[in-house]
């Protein structure tokens, strides 16, 4: 299993991509807003892994709500699959609860789903399959 | 800059492999008590990166606080570097706040420094130089 990315809750996008160049002199590839998540992102790549920077857009998404409770920081590691349908069956016959059971599209055009922290020792895990060949 | 592991705080390092045992198919390839910082730790390769599981071993652990703070979960990034004295000179240079303005030894025999997360919105960044080829 291969980490894909390493998802970072902001507060302000701009203000994180400004960090972060002057950090490690990187500049973000690719950035999009999720509507349907009410977040925007952007991608910086890290040797073989991504950082993913998320900004919410709205006081109901989910990286609201989360840097409201924990602050900003450290929200989820995304790890690869090849087929997101099987990867979420086998994960819930061994018993991991998952907050996405259908995959839905995430940014890169991927299909994600989330599992349970409860689950796994308070790490929200991302499962994400390229659509493209990797 | 490439990651080397991502530090993830645990209530019970045996419980975590355990779940990460069946999460993943995964086992720990190296234990290791590190007394000066009062846990104990164990690394799971993930591809080219590792995951670092960490149980407080005392109450005045900054793990223990961390996770009665915030609870279980990530922890903190671990960067890859070549010369972490150069790195941390370079980084104070830049006007990020050093927590470890000197490196001390941590797990794997690597030379070890933390990063001020005030500075990194809300990212605990270590900087590890490895003292082995890789």
């Amino acid at each position: 299993m291969k980490i894909d990315h390493i998802g970072l809750a902001v507060n302000n996008l701009e203000d994180a991509v400004k960090m972060y160049e002057k950090l490690f002199e990187v500049t973000p590839f690719h950035f999009e807003e999720i509507a349907t998540q009410k977040v925007k992102v952007c991608f910086i790549q890290m040797g073989d892994q991504k950082l993913e920077l998320i900004e919410a857009t709205e006081e109901d998404s989910p990286i609201y709500k989360f840097i409201q409770k924990k602050g900003e920081g450290l929200h989820h590691i995304a790890y690869k699959v090849k087929d997101i349908y099987h990867e979420l069956e086998t994960m819930e016959a061994k018993g991991f609860r998952l907050i996405d059971r259908v995959p839905r599209l995430g940014a890169l055009n991927k299909l994600i789903a989330f599992m349970h922290p409860k689950d796994t020792h308070g790490v929200l895990i991302e499962l994400c399959q390229s659509q493209l060949d990797e």
